[in-house]
């Protein structure tokens, strides 16, 4: 009849360990012009191939002339200088000034050659072409000397980096009109249960509109990846098998939610047995909650089962999941949590040897933030949406203070 | 000749405030179907519409039993309980439950009547077809309430709320199928300058690749508006004045990039003045960088200048942009930034009344961030980059001590 599964629990950071030994295959590498490349992981380092800016260029609007020449200027004995020329940012001719000369410049334009300092418009007076300088300029005042923001060859940004709006500016502006990035990877989501509809608007008993595929589908799109929604499967274990199995063919990854439990419905462990090419790595994980996560690979593709249950879906997707899909581009996650200060004492009783991840509320105040924890059962789906983030408190820790600073992870 | 222009410098208070006064048409709201509304900002406040769960369910699997039943149970002397039912999720029909009998039950599946309490499957002995229970069951163990998740009614989330991943779980499970949103804000990018071409890869002078509009576009996507990227308008007034009215034609905002400063081609506010429905609201706002930002009426939408120098591009989008993108939608901006301490003294010589926007390097060290001011001219576009985010000190504080705590806006 009914019998409980048994599982092999392993710690966290033995799960990590696993799923870094099995997740080998890096994914493939794609050139990605520079205004598609928001959001995307650089595939090689970045150097600059030119000196940013390539000649010295003016800081300021204003005139650009020698500093020899105005070194004696004062308001009662101004110097003139005869403006020559002008020139702009598009002005490729390089202009010369001489002796006694200035050349009208504009912010970005090239130096002229011999000019060596500017004088800003707000401090200048021209009558008849010529330019009254009442105060000295020094040597390189207002002038941004070629290759004083990047050097020719000088490292940028390392493979790995997650490419942000104002890398794309510099990038633009060091000659890159495509980067190397990883391929998106695609990430079958699976859920599971006879219980479950797609059509949303309507909840009633037996029927339950399967939000947490969005969630998932949602944090994958978050993290650089393309959700493939695949549709949901019955509680039958060929059905599941089967539905494994193609998602493998067409997916980089894939992520089962639900049925990872130790119920008599909980198909998916055996459904990886029936497939010829499917291993189970590990299930169970020593993290509360989240401990039904399971590990697997199916054709040669990590395959995540997640748990069911609200909280531990996000705890499984956070922890394990992402870790496999970073891993698929030969990245780690590294996220900067919160620093917060624990609003109130908090026990923590755990099973020998677990994590606890708590979902904690945050406030800041002045020069800090506060953190409320949120307790309650794991089926609690508002839980999560009362919470800014989460903190992971490690096994062993039963008692947190008031006032100790903790991690908060977001989850946005 | 040339004639500085002259900028009367309004506090950023005061701008963000004129802004405000300014940009009173809400963009119109619209229904977004669930699985699209990840990252949308809720047009109305949502109360659910059902008690979640529904009705009774169970939190684990197991049996459901009569807590009654069992009292006396203990090893020595177990109590048989008839297994007369299997229920799941899917199971609409309720079960009852007998004196002596029990349903085997999985998470998430209705109550049986009249049971109270479940014995997990970990716990649970099952021959021919009778459980025997060797521990009592509290009243109400392991059941999830009616409810206790979210009541019906109970407020879940605001307007203004932007969508995360947890909160779809939880608007399907309330029987959410769409949300009312506001309609993305459309944000025409209108970058203005002769030296400027759309043709990346390659840089030399006089021909500028305009990365700084791949930057702002970057910038609009991350905070839920779409980028429209209207080419790249030259040094002409009359070019620049029918480029803004068109876009004010199309688009629900827009952004012009350089052109803000009081250089002889800085043509921006002339144009401006040249539209019959365009009004200057104000040009110059007292922070450093960012101070030639500038905002303007067309044809009822609101355009903001941004001036072109990286980091003044920059300021003026996180501080002034997205005020009135926001504001479109009703919002204000509510960022959490990081907590750092600051790792350096820092001197900040400032204009009098402007504040100061510093870009930070950041480091965590376990219990908190250390945070290194990058210090440089506002044209270099590689400080940005080395960045994790920028710090606003306000006007009058000249020097930050070493140890001070600040806030991080991260640039992401």
């Amino acid at each position: 009849m009914v019998q409980a599964k048994i599982f092999k629990y392993i710690s966290l950071e033995e799960a990590l360990s696993l799923i870094d030994d099995h997740v080998k295959s890096v994914l493939p590498i794609e050139d990605v012009s520079l205004p598609e490349a928001y959001g995307r992981f650089l595939a090689e380092d970045i150097t600059s191939k030119v000196d940013l800016p390539l000649r010295d260029v003016a800081h300021f609007d204003g005139y650009a002339l020698r500093s020899i020449d105005v070194t004696s200027a004062s308001p009662r004995n101004p110097v003139k200088l005869r403006v020559k020329a002008k020139v702009y940012p598009s002005t490729s001719k390089i202009e010369v000034v001489g002796p006694g000369e200035a050349v009208y410049i504009t912010t970005g334009s090239l130096m002229p050659l011999n000019a060596d300092g500017i004088l800003p418009v707000e401090a200048s007076i021209v009558r008849d072409e010529h330019l009254e300088v009442k105060y000295a300029v020094k040597p390189g005042e207002h002038v941004i000397k070629a290759g004083s923001d990047v050097k020719r060859g000088e490292l940028i940004l390392r493979r790995g980096h997650r490419l942000r709006a104002q890398d794309l500016a510099l990038l633009a502006l060091i000659g890159y009109g495509k980067v190397k990035a990883y391929s998106k990877p695609k990430v079958g989501i699976l859920p599971i249960g006879d219980e479950l509809t797609d059509e949303y608007g309507e909840v009633r008993p037996g029927k339950i509109p399967c939000g947490h595929a969005l969630m998932i589908s949602s944090f994958v799109l978050r993290d650089g990846g393309t959700p493939l929604y695949l549709g949901i499967t019955p509680d039958d274990v060929d059905l599941i098998a089967e539905a494994i199995s193609k998602a493998a063919d067409s997916c980089d990854m894939i992520l089962t939610i639900s049925g990872a439990s130790k119920g008599e419905k909980d198909y998916v462990d055996h459904a990886i047995s029936k497939i010829d090419e499917g291993k189970l790595v590990f299930h169970g994980v020593m993290t509360k909650p989240g401990r039904q996560t399971g590990f697997a690979i199916v054709k040669g593709k990590p395959m995540v089962m997640l748990p069911g249950l609200s909280h531990s879906t996000i705890v499984g997707y956070q922890l394990i999941a992402k870790r496999a899909m970073y891993r698929l581009m030969g990245l780690t996650v590294n996220e900067k949590p919160l620093k917060a200060v624990l609003a109130s004492d908090l026990e923590l009783p755990s099973p020998k040897g677990f994590k606890r991840i708590i979902f904690m509320r945050v406030e800041e105040r002045g020069e800090c933030y506060l953190a409320w924890p949120i307790r309650g059962e794991s089926a609690l789906v508002s839980i999560p949406v009362r919470a800014y983030g989460y903190t992971i408190f490690n096994e062993g820790v039963e008692n947190v203070r008031e006032g100790s600073i903790i991690n908060v992870y977001p989850l946005c």
